[in-house]
Formats: structure tokens, sequence, C-alpha cells
């Protein structure tokens, strides 16, 4: 077995110009292997026509519901280059529930009634209504796109945003060919049943995946390789459960552009016989560095380059399995396929094992290896900060009998009036005006259960002056039970922030002094490990309305996420159809005569 | 065993006072046995404070998720006298869902915007809102009220509604006790489910119920008689599926008030060694006839007079059983439980044996004998008609893909925009503006199925002369397989019409004669038996948007209805909030500043 060396992804290499890569897509196009189809804007207007319905699907052999978009699960990818215009007129063709999209990675700057996130920047889109967003992709990267009301991420609503350099840009590394690897977990019960058993005073967890899919292709209850299963896969290629395999040739560098949009697994990817280079995480440039396996979270997306330098007459596997919980999911099995070799070729190497689920050393050596590009497209934090924040994290009881997440001991229950609009029309009725705690107590004990576990909701704002430095320090905590502390990956909406730091235990200022102010990681996603901390920057410069959550589903339906303001009242314009409800629709009707 | 004769239900007998009434129903209460709490209001007015939301639920044995008010299914009973003013105050606390409750044979006179049914009379309730019901009831009868949205009904949205005759008034019978039965059937598959089946192109049927619920109440896969099945049901009497016994003393009159809110099931009730005396329907007296079993369509309501003047030892079954379909589902069971009879004292006849579900003459022959009370309070109707209109109903193929049914050959499509707005405003984009036909060809040929299947959807509007009599001939025909024709309630809102007469076959003009304008029945809901027809009359007094559709929840999910209107300009007040979605919204909020 040839092993990929680190020299073949050396820094002058992946400088180098993209060359041959339009030609290697359409020609995999052509050839019927490209199964995710995608349209380079001919343009810098992209305008997409996207119908919201449930059909049947067999994401993973077992035939169920899926929220799809135009009939296809999962949606279109959509396709852009940075500064491009994207327009998609969504019309919600469900029978009763509302929808709304987020474009996750996307800062909306400008636009913030575009972010999609329901209750925050707009009112739900009504059955067979239509909400136009537009936006401007303003730089490239790897992004995606998902519902964002209720749990409907994980019914299967969302699909890949692709957004390639400027004409005439170059991205900082070379490569012959790409594919997209959205990644996500699947269960058999509807989000229906899991919100009623989420929200029960007989509270139900969801528990783990039935399955764990790949372009929204898995495999329950069998498995592709014949050494994992006695069991194995029928398969013709043709169902829609059939693996989306990865055709390649021989001595190339390929770009994978891998997303999580898990509900809740923690995922690790790694490709047989083969390393990885990690060049980009959600769409910042990465000082690239070597792995044989990929940590992933719900939220994150990355780059890697690999070579096809290893033996063409085979196939290897590519696998992604459950880290950081105790995995009841197969693992996620699809082929890298050297051409011409047969996608039918079982590989020589068996797929590579996971690492165990609770070695989170594993997780946080990885963790450490990403850093910034030293490249003038990669912000470098400020060196102060305006304001800081902590925030505690920790599972609570409501009245004792409701399991909830909590920040600060509040835990978040969205209103149905959509914030922009709230503050933009000073509407007090429409959230709670004190302002939510900005610390916890300071004798509050991280490695137990909370004494007194019980907690209450809010809906209370964050409001930061508009241009302010922002820390948050994220401090995780004991669950409920006891020696239980979980992995978190939050989200921020409508920023990019400085990972600056993660420590284990309480955070004290004087670990300040560890900060990596110098090339920091730029993203949207950053995880707490258990009973550990981690320190983030941002800059509030963009005018608007802004969750920041836990992207695992069942954890911000359960109230784990707070709202960010800034600069509301610069917001130019916000069209009054993302406003029709709750209080905005009152006060916009106001004094219409109805008679 | 001795025999109820008619004597009992003299006339003279059932025009004599309610008396002791109330004191019974007290008693039973007091007993823990009258499982529907229920309040008389102390004055005119009736405040509720309700929240739909899903809930856990066993309605049959098998736990599901059934949409529940106040986190009871069937939602609570609502108990007025006629003249009282009923207000709803009703939260939304469903997870991305809207609703919304229509109050199924309240007339709202005078609040048409308070119907309940999204896209007519008002927009879905949003997650996380409340809208305020306040409407009249003004007439003495049997009622419920169920979701009016989607196919919330069938998910368990639910309820009874019964009216008193206002303080002084007497009822023209008497009886000393009286029970609720409110009918249903009930799947195991959700209505999301369901709804993806019947919308696919490739149509999948919900099938027949898994269980028959009487009070919400069933048992699947087991009987409470030892004789029906080997499977007897293991039950201590707190289940949510165990039955709603009946307590009944010797020798008294029981007024049952029954109510069919089946999703599909034309039903057959009975009472093992009773008869019954079927005294009103739908809100209004009947000319009083005894029946050994009573057939009740989905949308309709009766009460029946029993005496208890059997063996005071026994208990006696009560079983409702399905008709018109070719039955899956096993009939519905409860006790009539003399007291003091042991409740767990198995009958010693056997229950009631449904008749065969396609022995229509039965049906007919009970239907005809549905005729008006001679009484001043159940109006007679006009001697002639202003406008008749003639609506073919068919089942249907759309780019023969997709199954429907149509009406005129065409498929109701509902609007986003409520059309008691959209008219009121002249919004000529909210819904199709040609006036939809009001005949059929004169040559198609009821008897066979359509020569071309196709027909399109629309969302045309029958609007009337406010004050005109309307006659419509529902006509029925053959569906898409050959020899198949099927019943179906039609169910107008806003409004009782009279039911001057059914046929077979096509309707001719010269039938008219044989119409019955002395004593019809006055209803809301009317069934057309298969290749048959069925003449209604009513008065276009209402001033309001009206669904009129076959009670059949997915019939109408698949277009089976038209919507009426008359007199919207004389509408007073329609409240904003129901009008806070489509281009009502836009129109309210049209030249509000949003910057």
């Amino acid at each position: 077995m040839r092993k990929m060396g680190s020299a073949h992804f050396s820094l002058a290499e992946a400088l180098s110009i993209i060359s041959g890569r339009s030609q290697l897509v359409w020609y995999y196009c052509m050839m019927m292997l490209c199964l995710i189809p995608y349209s380079l804007g001919a343009g810098r207007g992209h305008f997409y026509k996207w119908e919201v319905e449930n059909l049947y699907w067999s994401p993973d052999g077992v035939e169920n519901v899926v929220m799809g978009i135009n009939g296809r699960f999962p949606g279109p990818t959509i396709r852009a280059r940075a500064g491009d215009i994207i327009h998609v007129q969504l019309t919600n063709k469900l029978h009763t529930e509302g929808v709304v999209i987020h474009w996750h990675g996307i800062r909306q700057k400008g636009t913030p009634w575009a972010d999609g996130t329901a209750s925050i920047s707009q009112c739900p889109i009504n059955p067979g209504e239509t909400f136009n967003y537009r936006f401007t992709v303003d730089r490239a990267g790897t992004y995606f796109y998902h519902g964002h009301y209720g749990m409907q991420r994980s019914a299967g609503l969302y699909g890949s945003l692709i957004v390639d350099v400027a004409e005439g840009e170059k991205e900082p590394f070379h490569y012959d060919g790409e594919f997209d690897l959205l990644l996500s977990d699947w269960w058999h019960e509807s989000v229906h049943r899991q919100e009623v058993g989420l929200s029960s005073k007989n509270f139900r967890w969801i528990g783990e995946a039935q399955s764990l899919l790949i372009n929204g292709r898995g495999q329950y209850q069998c498995s592709l390789a014949a050494e994992l299963s006695a069991n194995h896969c029928n398969l013709t290629g043709s169902e829609q459960w059939a693996p989306y395999i990865l055709p390649v040739l021989p001595n190339k560098t390929y770009r994978l552009r891998i997303a999580s949009t898990t509900s809740l697994a923690s995922l690790n990817l790694a490709i047989g016989n083969h390393k990885m280079l990690v060049v980009e995480a959600d769409g910042n440039y990465l000082q690239p560095f070597e792995t044989s396996d990929l940590d992933i979270y719900s939220g994150e997306t990355y780059s890697v380059l690999i070579n096809t330098d290893q033996d063409p007459s085979q196939n290897y596997w590519i696998s992604a399995g459950v880290r950081g919980r105790k995995p009841n999911t197969t693992q996620a099995l699809t082929l890298l396929n050297y051409q011409p070799t047969s996608a039918s070729k079982t590989p020589q190497s068996p797929p590579p094992i996971t690492p165990e689920w609770n070695d989170y050393n594993h997780s946080k050596t990885f963790t450490n290896k990403i850093l910034a590009l030293d490249d003038p497209r990669v912000p470098r934090p400020p060196k102060n900060y305006t304001r800081r924040i902590l925030l505690l994290n920790t599972q609570n009881k409501i009245n004792g009998v409701y399991t909830r997440w909590a920040i600060n001991n509040i835990s978040l229950a969205l209103p149905p009036t959509p914030y922009i609009g709230a503050i933009k029309f000073n509407l007090k009725k429409a959230f709670d005006q004190a302002k939510p705690p900005e610390n916890f107590p300071q004798d509050y004990d991280v490695m137990k259960p909370a004494v007194n576990p019980n907690t209450t909701t809010g809906s209370g704002v964050y409001m930061f002056d508009y241009n302010s430095v922002v820390d948050v320090i994220l401090q995780n905590a004991n669950a409920l039970n006891p020696n239980v502390s979980e992995i978190h990956p939050w989200h921020l909406h409508g920023h990019d922030f400085w990972v600056l730091g993660y420590g284990e235990g309480k955070f004290t200022p004087d670990q300040e002094k560890n900060f990596n102010l110098k090339n920091p990681p730029y993203r949207n996603t950053a995880v707490i490990f258990p009973y550990g901390w981690t320190a983030l920057r941002f800059v509030a410069d963009n005018p608007g309305v802004w969750a920041f959550h836990c992207h695992i589903e069942p954890h911000l339906h359960m109230g784990m996420g707070v709202v960010f303001a800034e600069g509301v009242d610069r917001i130019a314009k916000i069209p009054r159809q993302g406003l029709t409800c709750g209080l905005t629709a009152k006060r916009l009707m106001k004094g219409k005569n109805l008679g």
C-alpha cells in the first residue's frame, strides 16, 4: 500500500492555479456520474424556483416521508461565484406547516431578513405562499442550507450551497476535480413524533439515528461492505438509497467539500489508504494540515484535498461514523472509485475504523490543528474586546417535569413575532425586555449536576453596540445525570467568529493569556467539549438579529440557544412579507379599515 | 326479553317537561362516572382558554400522537344554552403547523369570520399565536367542533358542543338524563403520511380505519365482548382507551346525543334489546320515529331517546359498525350499564350486528324516515327557488397521475388568502374569478366511468344574491373504476338546508314534482347515495363565505368541495387577526413604512 505523503500537499503546490477542473467536472456529468446536478451561473444572478413538499422517499432503504424540494431529496445544490446574487423563490407546498430556509454560513450582509430563521428573521411562510430570498454570496466556500423551523432540518429539508471564487480569482490551492459530501443522520420516527417526545412531561429522547446519510443516501440494516455484515445490501445502483459513489481518475488532486447537517451526530470521516489535507472550514481558508480522519460536528463544513495516488486497479472505502455519543448507528459508507475500475469491485482494504466515540483526546488533537491560513482573505481578530459574555450550558427541568437545555439558566422559547420586526418597531410585548444574564454564579460547579436543576423559559435578547467586539465564553457543564457532559457545536448566524481557544473545566480570566490572537480559525460553528469551555470573538458589524445556538436539532428544540442583535436601526428595509405574523402584523395593519 | 314498545314514546309524553335531568347528570358526575366534564354556563357568556397541542395518547390501546386540547383527547365539551355567547381563546401550541377550529352546525350569523375554516373564513393561526373565536349559539341542539385545516380533524382535533334550550324554554320531548356519544374513526398512520399518499403521483389510499372510537375510546385487535374475539381486552377501566360506559337507572328515559366526526366511515349504531326514538338531527327537531339501529354519516348529529325498560340486572351492548364501505374495522363497543349492576358484567345478549355494509336499501329506508317535526321552531322551505345549481361528483385524474375528486369537473384547491377577505376587499388575484359551472353536460353518463377522467383544479366561488333561494342538486356518479360509486355526506357551513328529496340515477327536472316541500328535514349535512342524487334548498341569508363539501376528510383533501358566498358587503367587521396572511395581509399592510 502506497502511502500518500504530506509532501504531495506542499503549500507551494496547493497555491498553484486551478487547471483542468471544469473540464473534469463536465466530463463526469457527461458520464452521468455527477449525481448532484449544478449550474454555474452565467451571470451574477441565480434564480431558483423551489417548492417544498413532503415526499415518499427511501433515504436508507426504508420507505419514509422526507421534506424535499422540487420533488427531490436532498434539495438541489446551489452553485455560484463569490459576489453573485442568489434569488430563491420559495413556495410552501406543505399542507399545514409553515417553512423557512436558512443559508448556513452566508452572513447576509445587508439582508438580515433573508437569514431564514423562523421567529428571528421572518415569519414562517404559510402553506400555499411564496417568499423571495435574495442575498449575496460574498465569499467563496463550502456552505449548505436547511430548514430552521421546528425540526424541519431533521425532516430532510437541506441541500448544498457551493460558492466558487469570483471570476479571475484563485483559490490558495490546486485541485483537478471536486465532490460535495453532505452528511446527515436519519430517524425512522417522524419529527412530529420526535417533537412530542421532547416536549412532553414524560420526556422521551429521540435515541440514536437509524442511519447516517451521505448526500441523502444510507443503508439501514445492511452494509455495502460484505465483511461488516452478513446482510449485504442488494443494490442495483438506481435506488434512492444507493450510495453516492465518487469516480476519480488516478494521479489527480480532488477537493472534497464536506458539510454536516446532522440532527444529532458528531461524525468522523476517513478514506481507506488516503490521507486528507484540510484546507477550508466554514468558508475560510485554513493553514493546510494532513489527517487520516476528520472530525466534523453538525453545522461545520470542511474542504479537504486528496491525491489519487493509490493502486488504480482498486476502489477505496469512504466511511463516516459517530463520535461523542455511544453510537448505535452503523457507519455510512461509499466508494472512492478509481476509473476505469468498476464501482462494483469491493475494496481490498476494510473500511476505516471510526475512533472510539469517547476518545476526546483524538477530537481535541484534531481541533487544535485547525488554524487560519496566513492569507489576506482571512481576517485576524481585534486584540481587545468591548464586551465579554459567559454562557453556561446546562441541562435542566421546568416545573420538575419538562426537560430542557438552558443558557445562564434561561431556556430559549422562541416567540411568534420575529425579533427583527419586533426590535425595529420597538414592540415591547413581542419578547422579554429584561436583559438576559451575561454570566453565571461563580460558585457553580460545572463538574457536577446542578444543585437545583429547575429553570425557566425566556426570550430576551443580547443587544450589542454596533461594531463592538464581543467575546463569548461558552462554558460546558455536567448534564442532569452525574458524570455526563455532552458535546455541543454552537453556530452563529450573520457572522464568523474567531475561535480563540479551548479549555478544560471552568473558564477563568487568567486563561485569556493563552488565547490565540495570531491565527485563530475564523468560523461560524465551534464545539464545546464535555466539561470544557470555548472562547470566541466576533465583531458586531452586521445589522440584524441573529441566532446563536447549539446546532444539535433536538437541543435547540429544547431551548439551547440565545438571540443576538446589533444595529437594527440601520436595517434599511424589511420586506413586509416576512412580518405578516404576530405583533408585527398587528402593528403594520394598525388603523386599517377592516369593515 | 322485554321489548320497548313505541307507545313509550308517544309525542304527548315526549312533549312533557324536562324534569329531574340536571340532578341526574350531577349525580353521575359525583359518582365519577361522568367521564366528559362539562359546565353549564352561569350566565350568557362562556369563556374557554384552549391550547392545541400534539400529545402521546392511546385512543385504541396503541400509543400514538393525537392532536388534543388542554392536554386531553378529545377536546373539552362545550355546553351552553341557546342564545349564549361562546368565547374560545385558542392558542396554537403546535410546533410548525397552523390551526383553526370549525364549530360544526353553528351558523355564525353575524360572525362569518369565526367559522374556523382555513382559506375561507380566516388565516390559519400560526404556532404560538392566539385567536379569539366569539359567536352565539342561537339554537338548541347537538353539535361538535373540529379542526378544518389539512386533515387535522383526522388527527384527533375534535370535541362535543351541546346547546340546551334557553332558560324557560322546553324541548318538545321529555328525558331524565343524557349522554353524548362522539363517534370517530382512527388510523395508526399519521395524517402527515396520509396526506403524502393522497397527494402523491402514485396515489395511495389511506385504507380503512384501524379502530372506531366512541368519545375517543376504542379497542384495537381486542374486543370487550368475549364472544367476538379470542383476544379479550385486558382493561382496568382507567386506560385512555377504556370504553366510555353509560350508567343508567332503570325505567327512565335517556337522551343520547350522537355525533359523527369520522374521517371516512359511515356508521350504524345500535343498542342491544333497546329501540331508539329519533327526535333531533343537526340541531333540528324531527318527527319522532322508532328504529332499532341508526345510520349516521360523517358530519351528522342525532338525538335519540331510549327507555331503560329492560331487565335491570343485565347490561346491554352499544355497538357502532361501518356501513357503505367494505369494512375492515371491528365494530366499536360500549355498555349501557343498568345501575347498580356492575359494569364488569358482560351482557347476556351478543352485540347488535351491523347491517351489511352494502345494504343501501336499509340506509335509504332509514333516511326516508327523517322528516321535520311539525313545530314552529323548525322552518319550512320556500315554495320556489331563485337559482338552481347541479353539482356532479366525480373521481378524476390530474395530468393522468394525481387522483382527485371534482365537482362539475373542477377539483377544489384552496388558496392561501381567505376568501372572506379576498371578496370583501375585491382582491381578484386571490382566487379564480371565473364563475364555476352550474351544471354538467347532459350526456354525461353517471352510471359509467368518465370517458375522459382528466380534470383541473380551481378555486372559483358560487356567488349568491343575498336572500335568494338556492337549490342544489348533488349528483353522484361512477368513480374511476367501473361499478364503483361511493357515499358522500355533504356538509354546508353557515346554513341549514331542506333535504327535498333523494333519487336514483341522473336527476331530471320532472323529478321535482316529488320534492317534499311539506316537512323536509332541515339539516346541515345530507348524503348522496351511490349513483343517486339529493336535492337541497337553502336561503342565502347569512352574509359570509361558506364551504360546502363532502365531509369525508380525504375526499375534501382531494378537492371534493365548493365555496359559496353571499352578502359579503354586509359583513360589518372582520378581525384583522384572521386576515394576516396571503393577499389580505399584503393589502392591509399596503403603504406602511417598513424601513
